[in-house]
């Protein structure tokens, strides 16, 4: 089968990616590879961590989703020579004053609660792991089993790993190398059960039997059979600053943070993720004010605290400040199933703040459902819960969507 | 007389504009046009605000070189139809406590001093003023004849000035269009007198009856016959913030503020200058710790002191950071003065944090003495104030450099 991923960011990639592994012939287009919200994320693999209270059904997807990184990540580097990104480093959750800490505790109640491990540190205990931090923090927790993956890193590597041809004694099966596009896709005509075509605003027209929309906000903008996709997605805002020691990290110069830092100070939130050569990722404001452009009084805050947490990064340079818009569901789940009145056509879509995290979850189940795979009731079970269908748009109680499709027949709401 | 200007930053490209008007040819060497210290410059035409205390041989010549703008924007006005960038919006000093407002009486009388006008102003003569301040400023004086440039703008009208064929009869006995080498100069060549030769890193050489060395810190790295110009400049870094405002400022939409402000806030210095479609620019910090990059230390402070200062920047976005080295001598005096061991090259470096101000001052003086004229009694000793030949280095006291030229035979120290 010829599928065509609209959008090549986290998702679409390893969409394609997963396709590719079934063996079919990929077509992706983007004009911006992985340019998106997802050039902006820091990529925490924190599957408890990342969640607000009350998402109850969001937890076990990220749960899920973050056991599948490491065989991508394997996967992934197989296929390339390129670094992956990926890296075992954990989380510290910390508490700036007493009242920090308490709302840092019920964070970690939700660790154990989900069978992940957490562990109480005390404040020596802490200063011992991570001597540059701010001594008069209250305390935290060690989520030893957390991740990190480096999106613009993975990225890279997963568009080698798409473009090169690989060993079918390797990868038994695999399709062929990916085709690029570098042009953004306006529409897709078709009948319901396809072939589909694809339109680009270059003009240019492809046939695909299979479909996946993995373009984040750009899906609410697809005309053709897609005109009333209707999908609830409005963009959440994000600011992140990426800041670069002074002094290369290297044999003889250790990095001032090893773990990721997720801290409660004063009640605002900022977390330090430091990549291997000492960058280290200050994130982020969540703002649903319709600004495109970086945040003043966002990133202010962000220095504030990152310093308050970290003193020595007041000393840092700042390499970069990207910030972009996360594609948000009403739940904050994204929305990945087929469309009801043209079911060769996957939504991947909705991400939100988990992208990263989630997105060797959604693409492995899209993939097998647009493949028409059997699941595991377990992997039904995550599906189920992304279910497009799940949520109605008032303004268009028709267009529904549903996971209705070769391999589930169940329509959750 | 063919004049070939190093460097393209707002001192050389106002060079080039005297001694076009004089007649001479004249080609400018910069591979990257007003990219340096002026790029990031604020472009405050504020002579008392910006000198620290206990700068008294500096205070004169800031005060002259106000005098020159506008004849300055007024020529390039005639010559070009591009907007220059020049605002008459004086100044408001501001103190965020009594402590601070000290620290700002103490400039105030530093303006009476030098006949400046300057009006202490009530808190609510402020608040009339700029409603938008921080209502709990200590207080503050208007100094109502500071004006402001953009530096970005007005370089792309001089480039734009000096590029055209103008008419002689508007513009009597004016040279040719200057030629640009968007090349870096390695060295130049020649014997004492002239002719010189000016060796490029594009591998191109120009012959010069004169040579004017404009070209900021990078003075310091040329070849040939100024190989031991010595000069003594280190480079003094700054980080400048460009914010704009989420809606246009138009005719329905007045923007948040109108004057210049130079606050101090707990008795750090912050200055927010408006430009007249809404943007702020926010500076700047004053470095010396080697770093080429932006700080995070002196952005989150810039950050916290001008939202302290005009709140409502929190909700701005941050359309621009840039980090550059400002070339800076012992005193905080340019260099401006003949070579001794070749008369016929001009030094025009060393700006410090005023080179947007005392550009017209100093590329006016310079084009004067290289082109032999005789100088008034107030200019020659404007002049020779800036004699590089009064700091002598210590590593090479036998290069020390001379204002002896043509119309000034005085050697100062």
């Amino acid at each position: 089968m010829h599928v065509v991923v609209l959008g090549a960011g986290i998702v679409g990639l390893q969409s394609a990616w997963h396709l590719r592994l079934k063996g079919h012939r990929v077509t992706v287009c983007d004009p911006d590879v992985a340019g998106g919200a997802t050039y902006a994320a820091a990529g925490m693999l924190a599957p408890v961590s990342e969640v607000q209270f009350g998402q109850e059904r969001l937890y076990p997807l990220l749960v899920a989703a973050r056991r599948e990184y490491p065989r991508l990540v394997e996967e992934v580097g197989r296929a390339t020579d390129l670094p992956t990104g990926f890296l075992d480093n954990g989380t510290l959750l910390i508490g700036g004053d007493r009242s920090d800490l308490e709302r840092v505790r019920d964070h970690a109640r939700v660790h154990t609660e989900y069978g992940l491990n957490i562990q109480r540190l005390a404040t020596q205990e802490i200063q011992q792991r991570e001597p540059f931090l701010n001594a008069r923090i209250a305390g935290g927790f060690a989520a030893p089993d957390d991740a990190q993956v480096d999106p613009r890193v993975l990225c890279v590597a997963l568009r080698d790993a798409l473009s090169r041809e690989l060993d079918p004694t390797e990868f038994p099966g695999v399709g062929p190398a990916v085709e690029w596009v570098a042009e953004r896709v306006e529409r897709v005509t078709g009948s319901a059960d396809g072939p589909y075509a694809v339109h680009t605003d270059g003009g240019t027209e492809w046939a695909a039997d299979r479909v996946v929309v993995a373009c984040g906000m750009g899906c609410t903008s697809l005309n053709g059979i897609l005109s009333d996709l209707s999908l609830d997605l409005r963009p959440v805002y994000g600011d992140i600053l990426r800041l670069r020691p002074r002094d290369p990290v290297g044999a003889d110069r250790k990095p001032v943070l090893s773990s990721t830092i997720r801290a409660t100070i004063l009640g605002r939130q900022v977390y330090l993720v430091p990549r291997d050569d000492g960058e280290i990722v200050v994130g982020a404001t969540v703002r649903e004010d319709g600004l495109d452009g970086i945040h003043a009084g966002g990133v202010h805050e962000l220095l504030e605290d990152a310093i308050t947490v970290l003193p020595a990064l007041r000393h840092f340079e700042i390499a970069d400040i990207t910030a972009r818009a996360r594609p948000v569901s009403p739940d904050d789940i994204p929305y990945v199933g087929l469309i009801p009145k043209a079911p060769g056509i996957l939504v991947s879509a909705g991400y939100s703040r988990h992208g990263i995290l989630l997105a060797p979850l959604g693409a492995r189940l899209g993939a097998a459902l647009l493949s028409g795979e059997t699941l595991s009731s377990e992997d039904a079970e995550l599906l189920a819960a992304m279910n497009p269908g799940r949520i109605e748009r008032e303004a268009a109680p028709n267009h529904s969507l549903t996971q209705k499709g070769p391999a589930n027949g169940n329509h959750h709401r």
